[in-house]
């Protein structure tokens, strides 16, 4: 039900299909209240493009609307007729310590109101609460999630608890894992994001990350401030879901990605969404008590969803942990906390494009942390000659010095025949140094290497965008022999083979295995179980997700093994 | 004709007043193509709010439309009511190395059609030129400015030239300094900008801003890209200019406070602007040719004002270093260019206010290049006492642990006499040791010091938002007594001596006299040449700027001296 379109660090354009309806991710779902609500969730779909909410299925239950919600079915007790996501009152059990409803009897009433995705009873464990009573609650939540195997219709969250200690989240997530759960939210959040201890937070989200199964969708459940999105998405969290956008409204709180700013302490609006700029402070704190909460709740939503495109338009170009470091100054705990990626950087490096749309940019210190740096320093050992000092990666090969990630204006004399050998060992190894060993070579309008050809027949092209080698079908023959057997493959499964001879896309479903050292953006060869070459292509996902989703491209497909043959 | 409201860095929100209209600075001139526009001077003031534009009366003077605005007068050809200035022709001079019309000529022309701000026929030099070259253009830039004298009417543009050569942008503001001029442009900047070469930029505008007269506003001229407005605003650059919003569309070029962006690189709009959340690339894309220049005309604008009203309350609450350092990670250059300010640190520091509304953020090492670092290790090493370690300002003394910027979460053990030791001392300096020697203490809610009495008479209090004292009248007079005279002082003139005893605001053409090391937002004594105490308050402004502006406050009065002798 959940596949990828677009990768940077572990964050994810995905899309999310549930009971027919679609919802595209990074998704934040506004959370509504039963009872009554500033926006309407018909509102919400219509000006913001809303396609899920979530809502307290518990709050309904208790409340006097349950008979209503029975007989209409949640989505016309809200109408609306997107996603609709349910909790179980699990937060009510942490804010209160106790309420009166079973587990069964919470996940039959989400499935006698039709929600789409719903929540089985767990336990939210306080941040301070000791390991043992951590452990306890565990127990019980997982308890819990087993009973809901037996009583769930359609998808639902296995939420993960564990509270302040990560081996217990790990537990957590590994037997969640085993259950037939679709989304796993990350619960008990919301203590860490009100006193900004983004540390433990992000310590927390990548335990989860790091022990979930890649394919199901990770939700940060209370987290929807646009200050955290951009990080929590470089995390690898998909949803989110806020009541902040209307609770702020009504403490006079203005949401910014740059902090919570409190009405009367603004001169003017710092933002360009469409009420704030036609209005001013001064006159929206003259509004009625209603029309000012309107205001700002309206500005909450533009901002959040703004953020959430700002952050989806630079996972497409390549540039979200740019993103990131910008957006991580706007708080000493959120720079701080951003530390805890280096403790990462094994896991984080597998899921980390071997290439992207546009460069590497250099934000400060932080920049160091990224999971790329490790990753092009062992990368660039096996390339011989020359080396340049780049500020960023240290002795670089002059070879690679119009190569991504080490673009340099700076001019160098290198030889054309060191270029493409150097470029050829950074992408393929050090086995591919004989790759292009007796080429022609021809030049690009501005004079730069372009195509590789060997006895007139085109091998490779080297892309402007980022220095790479572009390979055709010949090019992926020659590379193909001199490669030991796994080595840059990916194992296509009998039934796609016709397919991906012919140059179609191979799907992540039909991937039988691959060579793990692959990443995402990397240059692979298709083969079937003998090791048969297929075709060439790109492959778009990280060797864990091309084997693990069941849906969505594994590899975008250039040339099919038929297109050799063609006349 | 210029004051400043607010301050942070170099930067201010200004009130420039030309022939009895208003713009708020910093501020933006959209630049207008008198020939033919996309959005009318009328649109942009209605839509955008926009007070201040500018046109280029060369082109109007070369073409049809001169007759109609010597008939009509600029404002009646534009149909613009608000602040027209008018260039004349530099630009061209530079792009086309020749132009038909003399400085005499062009003046008067700009006199007869009724600018409100003219420019005279200075030379703009390009940043290869050599220093000869650079020189002769310099001395034939400064003969025009003197011509110009003779015949300028109202408010007029004394653009600084100088090419890439510090010591003549240096002679060039000194000279234009003296003569009647109302504002100053900064000329010749746009191949800089067009290179991305933001480190000579920020060199010479520190320059220029260290030489010109500090009472007049500054304007960057042709610049007005988001990217860099934060920084320039922050080196004192009150003015901008851009055709960018208009020739970027043009371009299917969109621009972000990120940098610029391709129309067809976008997946999704990155921004929430009124024209952008209710559409995507894919469309916008498809719109005819002119309805898309149109839609991205409009985004431009918005997102360069959504920028400045950013900016300015960046400056409102003292954050805009914070602002700023978040905006340079948008480009490696803006980067690498915010290292120059360390070279002008010393003058940097003479602006920087003491206290601000919100405390000091770190956002990575190159927050240590602000000129608060190096103050306040001067300021901090005259207070005594234990120290604890800060991980920006190194040993900090624990009495000022909760006074701006060392504030820390962290609780040490100190005495309430050394807390009130301390910061008097860090505040009004060693000699300030026994200003509250035998005092009694009482306490806010919180539990930390509140007043400061003696013998039953308020001295002074600690405000909580920054630690830092706010004194009474009898305050005061302790203070005065015990500092020697000029320390601290501001002598006002005798004209303005009855009202300060009011306790009413001291403007700055009332400033005679003041101690150079005060800084904008520190605790001032208000005197007579006699150094009689009239009055405490809160300076706004730097020294020189008290001493030199000729409109505003300068000092915010809290208490004067009648209050002392009142019932």
């Amino acid at each position: 039900m959940f596949e990828i379109r677009a990768k940077d660090g572990l964050g994810r354009i995905g899309r999310l299909e549930v009971n027919k309806k679609v919802v595209e991710t990074p998704a934040l779902m506004p959370v509504i209240n039963p009872k009554k609500n500033v926006i309407s969730p018909r509102e919400l779909q219509e000006n913001f493009k809303v396609q899920m909410i979530i809502t307290n299925a518990f709050i309904i239950h208790e409340s006097t609307l349950k008979e209503k919600a029975l007989e209409k079915g949640i989505h016309g007790l809200l109408e609306f007729d997107g996603i609709i996501e349910t909790d179980s009152g699990s937060f009510q059990l942490m804010t209160y310590g106790n309420i009166n409803v079973t587990n069964r009897e919470i996940i039959t009433f989400q499935n006698d109101i039709g929600s789409d995705v719903s929540t089985f009873l767990d336990i939210p464990t306080l941040p301070e609460a000791p390991y043992e009573e951590a452990e306890k609650d565990l127990i019980k939540t997982l308890k819990r999630a087993e009973e809901a195997q037996t009583i769930k219709k359609g998808a639902m969250n296995g939420t993960v608890q564990g509270g302040n200690f990560l081996p217990l989240r790990k537990k957590a997530c590994k037997a969640l894992g085993t259950l037939d759960f679709e989304i796993h939210p990350i619960g008990a959040v919301v203590p860490f994001l009100l006193k900004y201890q983004f540390t433990p937070l992000v310590d927390i989200i990548l335990t989860c990350k790091k022990f979930l199964p890649v394919e199901r969708p990770v939700h940060l459940f209370g987290a929807g401030h646009p200050l955290l999105l951009a990080f929590a998405v470089l995390l690898g969290c998909d949803l989110f879901d806020s009541a902040a956008y209307v609770l702020y409204a009504q403490g006079n709180r203005y949401l910014t990605p740059f902090g919570t700013k409190n009405l009367e302490d603004l001169i003017m609006f710092p933002c360009e969404c469409p009420v704030c700029t036609g209005s001013d402070p001064e006159s929206v704190s003259h509004l009625p008590p209603e029309e000012k909460v309107q205001f700002l709740t309206n500005h909450n939503l533009y901002v959040t969803f703004g953020e959430l495109r700002k952050i989806k338009q630079a996972i497409h170009e390549g540039s979200l942990w740019e993103l990131v470091e910008s957006r991580i100054r706007n708080h000493p705990n959120l720079l701080e906390s951003y530390k805890i990626i280096k403790k990462y950087s094994p896991f984080l490096e597998k899921f980390e494009p071997f290439t992207k749309r546009t460069g590497f940019f250099y934000t400060g210190a932080e920049s160091r942390y990224r999971p790329l740096c490790k990753r092009v320093r062992t990368r660039m050992a096996s390339v011989r000659g020359e080396r340049f000092h780049h500020p960023v990666f240290g002795e670089v090969p002059v070879s690679l010095s119009q190569t991504y990630p080490f673009h340099t204006d700076e001019v160098f004399s290198v030889t054309e025949a060191d270029i493409i050998k150097g470029v050829a060992v950074y992408q393929f190894g050090p086995r591919a140094e004989c790759l292009f060993e007796k080429v022609e070579i021809t030049y690009g309008k501005t004079g730069k290497i372009r195509h590789v050809h060997e006895n007139g027949v085109l091998l490779a092209t080297l892309r402007p965008m980022d220095g790479l080698f572009v390979l055709t079908m010949e090019g992926a023959q020659k590379l193909h022999a001199l490669l030991p057997f796994c080595d840059r493959r990916v194992i296509t499964d009998e039934e796609a083979v016709p397919f991906v001879k012919e140059g179609k896309d191979l799907f992540a479903k039909f991937v039988v295995d691959l060579d793990v050292t692959l990443r995402p953006n990397e240059e692979v060869l298709l083969i079937d179980r003998n090791d048969v070459l297929l075709g060439v292509g790109k492959l778009l996902l990280s060797p864990e997700e091309a084997k693990s989703f069941k849906k969505g491209v594994a590899v975008q497909c250039r040339r099919g093994a038929h297109a050799v043959s063609d006349p």
